[in-house]
Parts: C-alpha cells; sequence; structure tokens
C-alpha cells in the first residue's frame, strides 16, 4: 500500500508536469474568479459565466427557482430590453445559451474572437442589473411549466427518474428534481426569483471562463473594464446542504406507465462524491464504471449478462462524482426478452457478487487505463469539453489544481482500490431498484374494481 | 345520496345538541385561544398549551429544532431557575410534561384544582420570556441526542418507520422524523432554538385548554391575568408547507436488523387527511380503518388471513387523519412462521382485492357503527381525552365545530363512502411496503465479501 501511494505522489508530478492545460487563472479583487483557455486554432471564443448556485441550494416547497431565475435572466437591465442579449449573439453570428443543475447555473455565447468585447458587457450587465417588469414574468412561468410538460411528464423515462431520486435521498435536495415540482412551480413569483438572484448573483459567487483565441492578458483587461466594477455580495450563504442520514433499507420501486417500450430497470447506490483535494474514492468509482460497464462489448456487465448467459441485450454504468454532497452510481439493464425483470435483476446481483469475488482482470484493467490516458489526450483539443470542466469544477468548489491532478489520480487508482471501492459501494441498504415495465400508470388503481358502489350500499 | 346527506345533516344537529361536551371556548384580544371543559368529579385540573407549530414547520437541514426547543423550555425566565417550573409541579403534588408532533408542541401541568393559578402564572411567563444561558444549552441537545440513541437508533422497528416515511413522503417534510436526523441534531444551536422561539411561541400561535374542576369565568379571570398581557407576534410565518409531488411508482423496502424477534411487513398509503369544514373523507377511512384491521377477532383482514387462511397470527391497520398535510393509512401484518413475507404480501394484497369486491358485511358495518357509538359515549368520562382532542384540533387549525361535528360525521358515513374511500386509497403507486426481518443490519455490506484487497493487487 505504501509504494503505491508513493507511485501516485510522483505520478501526479511527472504526468502533471507534462501534460498541463494551456489554462490560465486570476481573480478581481471583488471576488470574480476567472479562467482563461487558449486556443488559437480557429477565431472564435467562448464565454461562460457559472454561478454557485443551483436547485440543490434552494429551500424546500421553492423548487424551480434556480432554472426559473435561469430563465429569467434573458429578460432585460436598463440598457437592454428584454431578450435583447441573445438577439444580439445572433445578429453577430454567435449561439447563447444557459442551463441549470443542483449544483450550478450557468450561461454562455459562442462568437467570432474579435465580437468578445459585445458578449462579456452584457454578460455583465445582467449578473447585477436584471430587471424584471410586474408584468412579464408569468408568461415566463408558463414557459417553464410547458418545459416541464415536455420533458418530464411526457417522458416515463423521466418521471421514473424523479421518482428514482426522491427514494435515493432521503434527506438531500438532490431528490428534488431541478426543474421543480409542478404544483411548487406553479407557485413561484417574481419575487421568489428576484429574492434568489439578489442572494446568488454576485461576482464574488461566480466563474468566468473565456475559451478560444484570446490570450490571458486581454481577457484580463476585459474582465477589469466590465466585471471589475461591480459590488460583491457580503450575504452568500454557504452551501451547508441537508445531509443524508444513515440509509438502512434496501429499496424498491415498481413503475409502469403504457407509454414505456421495452421494460428495464435501474439500479443506484448512494455514491460518495469527489472532494476538493480527496479525489482517490471518486477516482477509484470512476474506474469502477469503466469496469463493470462502460463498454458495451467489455465491460464486466456486459460480459456476464449479455455475452455469457444472455440475461440482457444492454447494459450500462454511470457515475459522475462532480457534485458538493454525495450522489449516485448507477445501473441500468435491459432484460433479454425472455427474462423478467426480477430475474434480470437476479442476474445482476450474481454477476455484482461474482464481480466482488474474481476481482479485476488484469488485462482489462490495462485496457481501461489506455483508455482513461487516451480520453485525456484528446480532450485537450476539445476547448469548449476544457471550458465545461474547468467552469463545473470552480463552480463546485474544486481548485484549479483538483482539475489538473484529476487525470494523474484516476492514473494512479490500482486494482485494489478498485475493489475497495466497490466493496464500499455495493450496499443494498443504500440502493433504489426500479422496474420500469408498460402498464397502468402510477397514480392509477390497480386493483380489481369495486362494485358499483351503489350495489353494497344499503 | 341526496337521502344519505340529508340524514347526516339532521343527525349532526340532533346527536351535537344530545351529547354536547361541557367546553367553553374563548378568545383574548391578543390572540390566544382558550377552552375550557368543566369536570367537577375530582378536585384536579389540567393545564395544556399548545403552539401551532411542529416539526414539519421546520427548515430543512434543521430536523428536531421543535423538539430540542420543547426540551429547553424547561430552562428558566427572568424569574424562574432553570428546572424550577418542574421542580414546582411537583413539589406541590403535581406532573408535568411535553410532547412534540408534526403539527404541534404542548405542555402540560396536572395538578390539584387550587394551583391552577400557580402553573398558569408559570406556563405564561415562559410563553415570552424563556431565558437559555449560553453555557447549559449543549448539555440539553446531549439529553436530545440520547433520546434518540434510546428511542430510535437502539429499536429496529423505529428505524425502519422513520425509513418508511422517508420512502413515503417525495417532498413533504412528514418524511423527516420529528426527533431529527442525527447528523442535523449534531448541528443545532442556541441560535436556532431562540430563532424558533421568537418566531412560533407566541398567544396568538397557541391554544390554551384547561379541564377538571373549574369554572369557565375562573380561567377566563387567569387567563386574563396571566396571558393577557403578553404581546402577540405580527410574524407567524402561514403552515403552507411542501406538498407531495404525485406518486407514480410502488415503493418496497427491505430492512434488515440483528435485533428483530419476528419478521413482520408493514405497509402504507398515502392518504388524504382530516380538514376544517370537510371531515367526510377522512371519517370514511377512519370507518375503513376499523373494518380491514380494527379488532383482532372480527376484522375484515384478521378474518381473512388469520382465520380463514392461517396465512398471518396478527395483522391491524392505522389511521389518524387530524393532520395539517396528507397523511398515511397504514397495514401491519405478522406472518404465520411458516408463511414468508413475499407469500404474506400476496395474501395481503388478495385480501384486499377481495374486500374491494366483495364491499362490506352490513352486520360487520352495524356492529363497528354501535362501537364507534359505544366509543363516543366513553369518550365523554375521559376528561384528559377531550382535552387532548380539542387542544390537538386547535392547534391543528380545526374548530370547535369542526371537532363537536367529528363524531356524527363518523356516523354519518355510509357503506358506500367507506367502499369509495377504499378505493381511492388502495393504490400501488402511492404506498410503501416494508420488510423487517432479522440479519445483517442495513448499511453493512451484504454481498459476498471481496477476498482480500491484496490478493487481488498486483
Amino acid at each position: 500500500m505504501l509504494r503505491a501511494s508513493l507511485a501516485a505522489v510522483f505520478a501526479v508530478f511527472a504526468i502533471g508536469a507534462a501534460h498541463a492545460d494551456p489554462v490560465s487563472h486570476f481573480t478581481l479583487p471583488n471576488g470574480l474568479e476567472a479562467v482563461v483557455i487558449e486556443d488559437h486554432r480557429a477565431p472564435v471564443v467562448v464565454q461562460m459565466v457559472w454561478y454557485r448556485t443551483g436547485s440543490a441550494d434552494e429551500v424546500r416547497g421553492k423548487s424551480g427557482i434556480a432554472h426559473f431565475l435561469e430563465h429569467l435572466m434573458f429578460k432585460g437591465t436598463d440598457t437592454m430590453a428584454a431578450g435583447e442579449l441573445s438577439k444580439t449573439v445572433s445578429a453577430n453570428g454567435g449561439s447563447d445559451n444557459a442551463f441549470t443543475s443542483y449544483d450550478y447555473t450557468a450561461y454562455y455565447q459562442r462568437i467570432a474572437a474579435d465580437r468578445l468585447e459585445l458578449v462579456m458587457k452584457m454578460e455583465a450587465d445582467r449578473m447585477r442589473h436584471l430587471k424584471l417588469s410586474p408584468d412579464d414574468w408569468t408568461t415566463e412561468r408558463d414557459v417553464i411549466l410547458e418545459e416541464r410538460a415536455q420533458r418530464i411528464d411526457s417522458d416515463p423515462g423521466a418521471l421514473f427518474n424523479e421518482q428514482m431520486r426522491a427514494a435515493q435521498f432521503l434527506n438531500s435536495p438532490y431528490g428534488t428534481p431541478i426543474i421543480g415540482w409542478r404544483q411548487e412551480m406553479e407557485g413561484l413569483t417574481r419575487d421568489d426569483a428576484l429574492a434568489w438572484y439578489h442572494r446568488y448573483y454576485a461576482p464574488n459567487n461566480a466563474v468566468l471562463v473565456v475559451a478560444g483565441d484570446v490570450t490571458p492578458d486581454q481577457v484580463r483587461a476585459l474582465a477589469e473594464q466590465y466585471y471589475g466594477p461591480l459590488a460583491p455580495s457580503q450575504d452568500i450563504p454557504p452551501r451547508a446542504r441537508p445531509q443524508e442520514p444513515p440509509q438502512l433499507a434496501a429499496r424498491h420501486l415498481d413503475f409502469s406507465d403504457d407509454r414505456v417500450a421495452q421494460p428495464y430497470l435501474t439500479r443506484t447506490y448512494l455514491a460518495p462524491e469527489r472532494n476538493p483535494g480527496d479525489q482517490k474514492q471518486a477516482a477509484a468509482l470512476t474506474v469502477l464504471s469503466a469496469i463493470l460497464g462502460g463498454n458495451a462489448q467489455t465491460s464486466v456487465l456486459s460480459r456476464k449478462l449479455v455475452f455469457d448467459k444472455g440475461d440482457a441485450i444492454y447494459v450500462s454504468t454511470g457515475y459522475d462524482g462532480m457534485s458538493i454532497d454525495r450522489t449516485t452510481f448507477g445501473i441500468s439493464m435491459m432484460p433479454a426478452p425472455d427474462v423478467s425483470l426480477p430475474d434480470a435483476e437476479k442476474a445482476l446481483d450474481a454477476a455484482l457478487a461474482e464481480f466482488l469475488k474474481e476481482g479485476i482482470d488484469p488485462a482489462q484493467f490495462e485496457r481501461i487505463r489506455a483508455q482513461i490516458r487516451a480520453g485525456q489526450i484528446y480532450e485537450k483539443d476539445n476547448t469548449q469539453g476544457l471550458a465545461q470542466r474547468y467552469g463545473e469544477a470552480l463552480a463546485s468548489g474544486f481548485s484549479i489544481a483538483d482539475v489538473q491532478a484529476w487525470p494523474d489520480v484516476l492514473m494512479s487508482v490500482s486494482e485494489a482500490d478498485v475493489m475497495a471501492a466497490a466493496q464500499e459501494l455495493l450496499v443494498p441498504a443504500r440502493a433504489v431498484t426500479g422496474y420500469v415495465e408498460r402498464g397502468k400508470a402510477g397514480g392509477e388503481p390497480a386493483l380489481p374494481e369495486a362494485p358499483n358502489a351503489q350495489e353494497v350500499a344499503q
């Protein structure tokens, strides 16, 4: 064990230096952190502003407010009319959008490099000077309700995922959907949105990422000019969210919906997250996910469940440790046509138990390491991907050093680390298993119908 | 239907008048509601003060604060030393205590009738003048943590119930335990407690109930003297708690613990609550509970599961509609020694389906009605029970008229009402079924143990 740790330490330094991203970093006096990623291959630039707030910062009963405010950020300011930002970007040949997650909310524009000043001026403007007229915010609430109708309510898989997460998290706000519960979205107001905006939207709660055909000096000069004058906020609450209590009972969900085409099952385990300065266990889980279900041909679960025994036609795993609080490690499995969901689950449990007993095939482990290394090299060419990675990490409380150490932490993971992480992860009492089947939708009575009430009444 | 409704209306007036409780009611100018229940059979009196706040009013992350403050209310005021209230009650031959629930927190003393003034003076004093020294509140936090250790953590049934409620409620604070999640209790502070106290403890958020050997005039005079001078609060938040989203997936829990003596299963359904002015459906569910599982010999589930088929050795149901938001209807079943929990669950589902098809046996229905009526008559003799009922109801937003109408609403329930309520209730997607078994405790790995990590490591 000692030798492995020392090797890892050396690896961090050696590989870290050899593969450094073309990244620079500065912080303005008002607290705005900025990351610049140079890429002069094409005359384009991406500006992203990431706020360190997301749906998991919402108070109970106001779900959806982070995402609602994201929509309202496209209204005007003192100097911009409602919709003007997007219209201007578009008129200049660019594109823009925004997204909300549990831990952050981000806004971005992709545009010709010589228009960076234009988008920075507008982005800085709406960071502190959003104006919501008392009239038109209800229209935007209708928009998010319609978005929920389209993305969630009309998609059985999305509805099922909501019910799964609500069962997985007993206390953490990660159990609440980012878009919000409909009945709470319906009650969100302009006052809620403005309170959210004033609480969280400030330079000292934001990360600016500029990637593309620019130099750090150019970005710093523009950032000082446009973001520099913005006042920081003194009242940003700490991100101390409600934590999970001990999870003591294995949970199972039965979800039926007439619109389901093909039955499948999903298993999620409560899983540790990446932590600033302490990324090893998350790295082991990342490798575990690659080993168990990362590849449709060669992964352990594909081999055991699809090819050896034919119980499944497809199996995959998912784990993303970039999370402030505990997250999930997921497994999805589509059984073969003649295999019932309970039999598929038994086969899955048997395969996991076998894996825990057999350990890792050294040849597969080497293949995974080679893939990870190759992925890291390819990723360097993806400037927008790098911008995304740095923005997400810094908005989630990580440092540049954490991001840069991650590839080496990943490569330092040993087979023993992976098995120890698997052993700690695969605890039934911290897991939820859900069956998705075609059938009468949930919420409708599924028991035999009672005779007409008048027949039994006297 | 029309005839039944009219009959019910007449019943309310007729029975209501004949069986009126010896209750009077007044409200002080500062908003304190008071109920007096005369009972001159013995020279004792009970004073209860009910606050319209409970654990379901807590914000996420501060679970346990309602109950913590309840404990701290036995500290001192400007004129009472810590512990003096209880000591004084005891020295005068009385007893006192307090309890916290989801929707209310209540304090009471039982004492000789001529000492009412003494306890009222002290209770009024701590309503507005609690003093928490900066030193001794941590001791009381240790006390509630120890209470949790004894009542919950060392009782597998209590731990299981916590996990069940957390799975039943996807969004409502009813899914959080009253005593709190341990990791949040550990972080509760004096400031949290004082904020809670100042937010909720005021005469216009309280109900005074005095029952026993007193007259309404005596109580009013004393209440005016002691509670009358207390200032009302202007900032009591409305009791608008987060509501449940649609529950779309039947849930199942497997809970194992070495300390379980006998396996059993519990099923809870999300159920409508009693509402002020609208108690009919809750009355039908109350009757349904009596019919299905109210009596170990004659109830429908006992007959079907214990006597006819021998699948169970015991089955019971529970429903209490006195709740501000949606509540649960529960069924517990202890299978016969040779019946597995899954087989017991199948038998339960078959019995419920049969019941929905067969309807209610008219003879049983009449027996239940006779029992309800007898229960109502006996209850009148239980003064402390009446005090409890009025206090709970008024603290939960009901009126005196609601409480007094309840027996007649119950008697007006028809067999058709019960069957309609059962049909609406027994929806699998709104239910959680939990198995409790002896075995490895939840949270421990239950999969086969992996070989020593060094064996698989390279």
